[in-house]
């Protein structure tokens, strides 16, 4: 496809960008394929802000006279709002981001033509990989394996090639089981728990149907999961009943009778459209201009995001709680296993695991947890809290966690190797990029489309030496014990750092993090100096 | 007066201490005077408890068998519990805590008896008085005189005996301009600005009753602070309605016929009853154990407090707009002129003057505005949020205004040169203190109970060096520019700090500022060395 042809004013002079934490400027305006481009250049000054289309999430227009305003609001939540000269050259930037910001082939995207000059597609892509990881968990090989029975994606679409499963279950179980699971996400092991060998697996619910059908493998494979301790704990991300009522469309649960060695316990976790609509909620109350407050209270608690937060970060702790405390393994899912179930898995091993606490261990276990383990991204982050389409599959599961990340962060601020700056980085980039990680919904399409061969690793970038010295707490001193954040209403608090960014408090902020970064990279030179 | 009589029981041995932040432990219970001293004297740890009687706000008692629970509330909103062997002790123990803990006379309270070995009654007490303020401030003395016309304190009870005034007004003038002023306090400076000549003065309500009594002395008196220029404002910290009713009891307000060159602004501000009730339903809302998001946020907003600090920074953001945008005069009083008056005026003050931002600047203000000024502490610092007793003149106007500072030191956390730490101090000191400064309502009493001659003073000590190293901010930056607050409802947070000082997650934040702190005192070792 031709950007061009979507193109139909390219340049308009005389612009006047209106944009937070900066004073209006006047210069020329720029439409490409990908971005945006508003050069300043008036006297002395030459600043140049380049916005990739694909973050634009919402454009409204403003004709007026001969002239027209647009404004354009951002996933990352920045509104922008430009003045421009002449209806139609208006008209026709409008109609140009409108299309080119929400193209739907993913090979058209900016990824696929990103080429900084200073890496190579031939660069390693991703920190690790199902085979590597295994390979390095020697304490695992006693009891766990490496199975490739997913090497084509046949038996579940949105695994990895490989992946970790009792030694003493063979392939041909796991395929029967997977045809019991939703989507073929059969359990597979995602955390080992060093000191007391305890795991953490996850998967879908069970296809048990009205029928209550059952699938021996499957009870097998989860049996071989327990092996001689006494019991585990199933942690289903859904009420009972919404567990129960999945049953009528085929869904269900491990029932009783057929998991005698497993526990369930119902945690309900909103999930999906009411998420999105939380998010949404919460986005416009960050925006009312009115001076109440009393209506600025009302409208954070209506949102419901903060008891989102609490829900996510105690079920975690519930479930570090059985690995850590009680000393047994779980199995999470709730429908699809591919939202909720990777939200507290990943906050449970930061509770648990310091690796995880690292800022290479915490994009590792990124990594593992969302973009090898098939969190569709794609679906969920088409769009963010401004778009006025119909919204279809979003829902900022992501964000939801890097959110919890935070509050963590905030709660043991010297426990966590990496900064606020690289949550908010990520939860720009997985919105709209330059690099492939966050692109496509699975492996799968991710092989399809070639995606390692001819896009960047984002999570290779943040480890670069510069990006590095950016991402990293210079608070940092690694404890071995578990952090346990507390859930307590009066502990939990909006992330500001994100949902108010583009004000000046959250800028302020910013530059204390700076100063302390200068402090300790000064203090670094003398004290080798 | 013995305090012997009061104690029945002075120990006991075997009582359990249950604290926040620490684990419960054993030892001996000591009731003095003034203290509540338990030491723990179990192997290997020798734990120190020494709590001022005078910071218990609420004692309650439980007895159960031939044992007893002991709960006490402090001033600073920290909860402990004494678990104490024996009904008769507990119910001795109990009964000296409440009667000596409301002791009534100021000359029997600890400051009188606190002799640190390393400090001398001789030493100054006191940073500054208005006879240096005004010697220093030679740009003052074209247009404004130090008047002693309350040298016997006989004008204005609560005024101290020099106060600034303008040139061309002389004592006689100043003498019925009190008789026309609540309390006797007629308009003074205490605020010059440099940068334009302009001045913030403060006062009392007149006394226009009824009848709409006129006053030309006081006229004149506001006439000469004008002089020159076109126009001063007064901003009255009541509603225009509750300045009319105010008539009704002998107040009022300046009539724009009375005073032609002043334009009145109304801006209400809670104070008294309604105030101290709001932050008795926050400290309320803080110690709601339950888990609901929900009702948390809806209590926070039901307290109203936040929307207290909203008023405040605004009305103060108001005056140093008047002041310093637009270059004009400006009078500040509600009714009495002791509350919130004092808060927004010193408010004011730190958004305009840089010197007021250092540690010693921001001492000395309060000094001024506070101490010298006439803030009745005695009597609104009296209970604080837990108290049984029937309020009276309770009210945590001064609480309110380190709230406020708060939220300033944390949207310009570089622009100030002390730290949370400091606010979180003067927030207990003001309540109960080792120190005579917050001591009685007037400089009139503190001189009738020689409270400089036999205590010592706070500001003082926390400017000795140790004292100094704590209290400063390590990134302190310091700015010519104003800071102008943001008081949108996003950008103010509750204070977490002082409000939820007792939780696991205060402690973490306090450990951060020590890293802060440690990192600095390094670097400046080394970057000397």
């Amino acid at each position: 496809m031709e950007f061009s042809e979507h193109i139909k004013t390219a340049n308009v002079e005389e612009v006047v960008l209106r944009q937070p934490l900066h004073p209006p400027s006047r210069g020329t305006l720029c439409i490409t394929g990908h971005h945006l481009l508003f050069s300043d250049r008036e006297e002395g000054s030459c600043r140049q802000v380049l916005l990739l289309l694909r973050n634009i999430d919402a454009v409204e227009k403003r004709i007026s006279g001969s002239s027209g305003t647009i404004t354009i609001k951002c996933k990352d939540l920045q509104v922008l709002q430009l003045d421009i000269p002449g209806m139609e050259q208006c008209l026709n930037i409008a109609r140009s981001i409108e299309i080119l910001s929400c193209l739907d082939g993913v090979s058209e995207m900016y990824p696929f033509f990103y080429r900084p000059s200073d890496v190579s597609l031939k660069d390693q892509w991703g920190l690790s990989s199902p085979e590597k990881h295994y390979c390095q968990m020697k304490e695992l090989h006693d009891r766990w394996r490496l199975s490739t029975v997913n090497r084509d994606h046949l038996v579940c679409p949105s695994y990895p090639p490989a992946v970790i499963v009792p030694k003493t279950t063979d392939d041909d179980t796991l395929e029967k089981a997977a045809k019991f699971r939703q989507g073929g996400r059969f359990p597979v092991l995602c955390y080992y728990h060093r000191k007391n060998g305890m795991v953490i697996m996850r998967s879908s619910q069970p296809l048990t149907g009205a029928n209550r059908k059952r699938c021996r493998e499957d009870e097998q494979l989860l049996q071989a999961v327990i092996d001689g301790s006494d019991k585990g704990f199933i942690i289903d991300t859904r009420s009972s009943q919404q567990a129960l009522q999945a049953r009528l469309t085929g869904g269900g649960f491990e029932s009783k009778s057929s998991y005698s060695s497993w526990k369930r316990l119902h945690r309900q976790m909103e999930r999906g459209k009411s998420l999105q609509e939380s998010f949404i909620k919460l986005v416009e109350a960050c925006g009312d201009g009115s001076n109440n407050m009393d209506r600025w209270l009302s409208k954070l608690e209506n949102s419901k995001w903060l008891s989102h937060v609490q829900t996510a970060l105690s079920t975690a702790g519930l479930l570090a709680e059985c690995v850590e405390r009680d000393g047994h393994s779980v199995l999470v899912h709730g429908s699809e296993g591919t939202d909720s179930t990777l939200l507290i898995s990943t906050l449970a091993q930061l509770i648990m695991d310091p690796c995880c606490r690292t800022l290479e261990g915490f994009l590792d276990l990124l990594e593992r947890e969302w973009v090898q383990a098939g969190h569709p991204f794609r679906q969920r982050c088409a769009h963010s809290a401004f778009s006025h389409t119909r919204l279809q599959q979003e829902s900022p599961v992501f964000l939801l966690l890097l959110d919890c990340v935070w509050q963590m962060w905030r709660q043991f601020p010297l426990a966590l190797g990496f900064s606020e700056a690289l949550l908010l980085r990520l939860a720009m980039e997985a919105y709209a990029s330059d690099y492939g990680t966050f692109l496509c919904n699975s492996h799968q399409e991710r092989c399809a489309l070639r995606v390692k061969e001819n896009t960047h690793c984002l999570f290779r970038a943040l480890l670069r030496p510069r990006e590095r010295d950016c991402y990293s707490n210079p608070l940092y001193e690694p404890t071995e014990l578990a952090i346990w954040p507390s859930v307590h209403p009066q502990s939990l608090q909006l992330w500001r750092g994100f949902f108010l960014r583009w004000t000046p408090q959250a800028h302020h902020l910013e530059e204390v993090q700076e100063e302390i970064r200068n402090m300790v990279t000064e203090w670094a030179k003398l004290a080798l100096s």
